[in-house]
Parts: C-alpha cells; structure tokens; sequence
C-alpha cells in the first residue's frame, strides 16, 4: 500500500466535470419554496425577477442527478483547484491518537473560503444570460468578496451591500473587493427605498444581513439587467459546492480510504451540504453507512434547537418560505458572537435529511471552538476561519474518544476557510473577552412564536 | 506533448531533498563578513553568541554546494510544499501575448510568503542545539509570523521585536504571531538598554527596523539559551530559500519546459537568491543562458543606484559589515513608500552576481506595482503581496514586449505571497494617494557619504 501523502491533490483530468444534486436521490425530498404572500409553490416564473433563469431551474429541479459543469466555469476551478484532501499527521501525532484525520480545504483562493465555488457559476450563468450585474448583501464578507472574484472574471458589474458594523470595522475585506472592482455600500444605505426607510426608523443603526438582503434585492429588481445572487441556503449552491464532496470522494477512492465519519460546520448549509453530497447519497442508496455530522454554534442552534417548519429566508420577510430547521426570521445571535455561522434557518435540503436521521447534528460553544482553531494552527500550520473551527472542534473530540477507545477511525471534516480577516475575533479570544452566552430557552421561544402559519 | 495543467504539483518523492548552495558554484565568491571592530573576516567563534552554532557553519560555509533537509524539516515542508508553479493561462490570454508566463506560488501558507521556507530550518537548528527559544524583528510582519509558527511546531520560545509603527497599524499580524504563541513587543522597548536608550533620546519615536534588530540582538545575546535569527540578507537564508528554486526546476523539467527569463522581487534578496539558484548554476557553468532580472522598488533601489562597497547590516551599526550593494545603512525609504523591500542592502551573494554581470536589475515606481497587481489579481485569482507585485509588474511588461515582437517567450517569476495584511496600502492606490517619490541623486550621495572604510 502507497503511504499516503500529507497532501492528496487530484489532476486536473480526474476533476469532476458535472455537480451532482442530492435531491435527486433523496427519498423524501425539501419542501418547495413558498411564495410569501399566496404560500402557493413558487415557480420559475415567480422568481424570474430576481434570479438568473438557470439558477432558477437549477433550484427547481429534484429530479436531475448531475449537472454538466460548463467550461469556462472549470477554467476558473482550475486557477484553484482541486483543493487539497489533507492527511492531518501533525494533529493526530500531536492528539496522540489512533484515528487517521483528514480534512478537505477550501481556504487556499484569495475569497479565503469555499464561497467562491458557487460565486463562479453564479457570475457565468448572469454573463450567460447577458445580463449587466449582479447584487448581493455580505456580511463578514466571504461571499462578497467570492462575488467580486467571479464578476471581475467574467467583467460583469457587481453591487455588495455591506453590514454597515462590518463596512466599518473589517476595512480590509472592503478593500479586497474593491481590488475585485465591487461596488461596495454600507447597508442600510439612502440608495434604496427599504434602506432609507430603515435608517428614517432607527437612526445610527449598525445594519444586520436581514436589511442588506433587502437592499440588495430592491436594487436587483428595480434594476434593468441586474439579478440578485445569494451564497448559501439555496439548493443551486448546495449544487455548486457538490464539487467540495466529489473532489473528497475522488480522493479518498484514489488512495483506498474509506471514511468513519464526515463532519463540517454549518451556518446556512453550503459547505456541509457539499461536502456530504456524494457521501450521503451512498448512505440513502445504502451502499455505505456513514457517520455525518453538522456542527453548529451553540449560539445559533438551528438543528439542535430550532423548529422544522416553514419560514421567511430573511429578517424583513420580503423573500420566500422556506420549510426548514429554524430560530424564527428575528433571531439575531448575541453580539459577543464572534464564530461566523449566524444565520437563523438551514439549507432545506440538509432540513429534510436531519428530520429523516440521516444527519447528526451538534452545537459548541466558541471559547471551545477556538481553543480548537488555535490548537489546530498551531500543528497544522493553517489559520482557520471562526467557522470552519467548529468543525476541527468536533473531529478533535472525536479522535480524542479514538484515543481512549483504541479505535483507528477514519475521520474526515471540511476547512472551509482561512481566519485572516477574522483576527478581531482571536484578540478577543487571546484577551480572554470572549462569552459563550446561550439562548435561552424563552428568548428561542419568543422568536419562534411569529412564524408564519402555513396550512 | 500533455497539457500543461495550470497548476503543476510535484509529488512528495519528487521534492527536492537537499538546499543548494549557490556560492559553491561562484567563481568570484560573496566577500565575507567583517567583523565590525577589527575588520576581520569574522569566524564562527565571533557569531557563536549570536547565532546557532549549525546555521554559522552554514553561513560560512562557501564550498558545499548540497545540504541534505533534516527529516524533521522535510515533515514540515510536507504540510505546505511543494508550492505550485502555476501556469498564468488566464492572464496570457488577458494581455493577448504569444508569451508563457509561469510562476512559482509561495503563499498557501499561513505566514503568507516564502520567510516560512528559512524560518522553519532556523528553528529546528535552534531546537536541536537545546536552545530555550530565539529572538527576531519583524517590520511588516510577514517574517515575524513565519517565525511564530516554526517556533511553535518546534516547542521554542520566540520573541518578537515588532516596530512600533507596525506593531500600531497592523493588530491583526500581532495577532497571528499570538495565536502561534510568540512575545511580540514594540520597538523601540524598555526592555532592553538600546530601547530605553532611543526612547530617551527620541521620545514618541515610532520604531524603525534597525532599531527592532538592536534590540532583538541584545535580548539573545544577554539570555542564556537564547540566539537571534533573521529572515533575509544571509547566506543561510538564500540556502534554505533555494528550496523554491529546485521546485522549480524540477516542476519544468518534469513538464519539458526551459525558461527564457526568470524574474523575482529583490529587496534583501532571499526570494530571489532561492529562486534562481539552480538556474544561475546552470548559467554559470556554461549550460544555460537563461535572463536572470532582480526587480527593486524605484523608492528603494540598491541595485540600481547603490554603491558596491562594505556596509553595516543594521541602522544600529553594531551588525557585521556585508560587501554589497548599498544605499548606506542610514537609508530609509520615503514615508509614502508601501511596496515592501525597504531593506538598504542586498544579499553579498546577490551583490556579487550582480557585479559579475550574470544578474540583471531594474527598479519600478510603485504605482505601477499596484496597477500590475490589481490588473493580476482579477484574472489570476490570487491578491499578491505589493513586494511580489514587482515582479508581476516586469513579468507583464516583458510578456507585452513578446505581443509585439510575435516571440513566444517563457517568463518564469517568483510570487512571494499573497496581500491581506497589505490592504492599507491597497487602500492608498485605490483612493489615489499613492505617490511615486524617488530619491534624489543629493539624498542617495548624503545616505553613501559615511560608508565604513575597510582597506
């Protein structure tokens, strides 16, 4: 047997050349987006306006197993991938234990994370469509920063809107998709309707993701050649990012390696749901039996803590429902919340395979989640990004039980990103001024009392 | 003939298992050092305090041409080498030239450059001696991380002497070396006499390097088990660094390429000293004749109007005098200056090369730095650091000389890392209050006029 290698990267010829959509092979499929004031299914007609016509019937479509990935989106995957499948032989050697470790890392683009995957298509299916630009909201600003990658490739316009607390506070991500050409405006902003009449409400405002979002949105409709492109929670991204899971899974088979377990974090579901794609889709054809397991923040529980029902995508309920593991569409982390992954709902697929139990899902408080990341630089060599630590927090703990047990489980997680624009959050970390505050089980209450009744 | 992929990755049994170095090979060797008392050749006795004992003999050391990596150093590199030499496919097809640009990426890691290339050689050597930890300065913070991080792999202690101004305007690199577990102290300090000393005498100062190197000095040699390192400018450093170039050459070799010119940014030298030393081998031996350009900032160019002549290393003028091409050890770039390589010297090997005339070199303003590096990063993918950017700048240049000569030219350059703890300076372009100020023939004759006289 070939010793396997610190870093497993494919060629470029065994990349993958078409996404897969788990959907397809789910039994019990998500439920459909619903419109939000008729709560009849939305169509592709409904969203015309607001997204690009092939990301519509991707998001539609549960039936096609796998779609061809075009090529000038693989020209780009190839300025940066494959992604390495790293074998972690620092960590276990320093964790002393008998699990074999690997993780899959999204990190090594300038977006810093996994975002961009799905960015490109986005950016190609406008261009394709010939459209002038896009719009989107950001918030620590991964996605943002993805986007204006993507657009500057494809020379299409792009319009951010940035959380006016993060515009100001994380000057260099800024700056970086300004280098991309972006358009950049802190949100709420007097450029649009919604913006105005937020700041006439509450002025001094520092702006949340659930009014950038609908800044961005009115900017994209009223717009002439303009859609709004959205990175994470929608099943067109979890498509996208299946290339993290295909990528994993070539991998793997190459070098003989079955894995125990598969663990990432998850916030609005696109890096798990990627990750797991193929994995989960061997699992329901019961070909394998798997271990897969969310992780999430004690601080924004959704899975552990949230409601499977029907709910609005963002704060201001202008978007569709979504049927899926949510806090209630008012729910806003606690403001020493440093770890990323603050969205109040989940993707709709990964929704529907945790209430079917295919899922496990696990929510950490951040001090332990950082002392994680820390550890992790520390052998690893890589800085992570806050969110992508939940995941090494929980592959840890797990070859630490291998540890006591004996066992030489096969572990793999996703690294999603790099923490270099997160480094407010490791001061306050080094500092010892961090909190792990929790909801409460009546403030979780109080926002799950208004969701919207759905017959 | 295959493809070329636009990533090229050598396989772990491919990676280069000895350093190479270069002076073994030179006719007219470097000069050595001397000692700043005496004039004398200093000898391994007189930089024991200083140094590690095994990095001295590397120092000193002008016939070896091959030094076998330790295992434990290999390991190391095995986490984030080989680095890719890319194939800019897209940025060709940018600038419609019938060129091949290549180049070498040193940035996947974390310290965002090559320093972890030396760095980690430095402190295994440091290790092995039973040393207790190392003491260092870092301006920008790019060798400063690097350092962190082998120190922490190894179990050292590692202190930093960061320059105050830097220390101030970059909280999130102090940040990074903290999460590695180093001291970082701003310079000048009243830790040591030399700090207590300039503060007296200069109260608000905001630091400089030569100061931080002072101090960083004084602390290693006056702590038992403790020695001082330093990330450029040494013979030791351009042998660790060589690892960069023979990735190189084997990564053409296994592709059948041979390149016609082989560009790095130039500022102590170590990039460019690794990258091109098999192919200076190569040429001096009579087999190649390959271009060979070291590309400096106009704001700071030793090469191009220093003088050839022995030096202090250090402002402090308490460091070894080096033969090299200066700008006299007083010399500080303009305030406005933003694109790194601000050291006054240059490698003695370099130097010598450069004398020799088997080196060229050219110096570019620095918003044409910046224009070429944004002008990259949207086509390429990757936000170059503005130090790497000076490459990128005369690798354009070189390939849009071939646009309009028909010739088909391979350009190899070396990307030393990657931006995101340069936004400020991005910031400065993006908003046009950069400047392009050079030094005056006066300024550069008064910063010459009191070079130490050795006969």
């Amino acid at each position: 047997m070939e010793q396997i290698p610190y870093k497993i990267y494919l060629q470029e010829n065994e990349m993958p050349r078409a996404w897969y959509n788990l959907r397809a092979d789910m039994k019990n499929k998500p439920a459909p987006l619903l419109h939000p004031g008729t709560h009849q299914p939305m169509t592709a007609a409904d969203l015309a306006p607001v997204f690009c016509d092939e990301l519509i019937a991707q998001e539609l479509d549960d039936q096609t197993a796998y779609f061809p990935i075009p090529q000038e989106i693989n020209d780009f995957y190839k300025m940066y991938r494959p992604s390495p499948l790293v074998r972690a032989y620092c960590l276990e050697k320093a964790l002393d234990t008998p699990a074999k470790i690997y993780y899959k890392f999204e990190g090594n683009n300038t977006s810093g994370s996994h975002k961009l995957n799905s960015a490109i298509a986005q950016a190609y299916y406008a261009k394709k469509q010939g459209l002038k630009g896009v719009t989107t909201e950001t918030g620590a600003g991964q996605w943002g920063t993805a986007l204006s990658m993507a657009c500057s490739y494809f020379g299409l316009d792009c319009k951010v809107y940035m959380v006016k607390v993060s515009y100001e506070q994380k000057p260099f991500r800024r700056e970086v998709m300004r280098t991309y050409g972006a358009d950049v405006t802190p949100s709420p902003s007097t450029k649009t309707e919604v913006g105005r009449r937020i700041l006439a409400e509450h002025p001094g405002t520092t702006g949340s993701l659930g009014c950038a979002i609908s800044e961005a949105v009115e900017v994209a409709t009223g717009t002439p050649g303009y859609r709004y492109v959205l990175g994470s929670v929608l099943n067109q991204v979890l498509l996208h990012q299946s290339i993290i899971g295909l990528e994993t899974e070539a991998a793997l088979k190459k070098y003989g390696i079955t894995p125990d377990v598969i663990i990432g974090c998850a916030g609005g579901g696109s890096n798990l749901g990627g990750l797991i794609a193929p994995f989960m889709r061997d699992k329901i054809k019961g070909k394998a039996d798997y271990r897969i397991v969310a992780v999430e923040p004690a601080s924004c529980p959704s899975f552990t803590r949230g409601k499977y029902a029907y709910d609005f995508c963002d704060t201001g309920k202008v978007c569709p429902l979504a049927k899926m593991y949510t806090l209630g569409s008012g729910f806003i982390p606690a403001p020493n919340h440093a770890g990323g992954l603050r969205y109040h709902g989940m993707s709709s697929t990964l929704s529907q395979l945790y209430d079917d139990g295919l899922l496990e899902a696990i929510s950490v408080p951040q001090t332990e989640v950082f002392q994680a990341a820390e550890r992790f630089a520390r052998v690893e060599g890589i800085l992570p990004a806050p969110e992508s630590s939940h995941a090494i927090k929980v592959a840890i703990d797990e070859a630490l039980r291998c540890k006591e047990t004996g066992e030489a489980k096969t572990i793999v997680f996703g690294l999603t990103g790099t923490g270099y624009f997160d480094m407010v959050a490791y001061e306050k970390f080094h500092d010892g001024k961090m909190s792990d505050y929790i909801p409460t089980d009546e403030e979780l209450e109080r926002s799950l009392k208004n969701l919207p009744v759905v017959d």
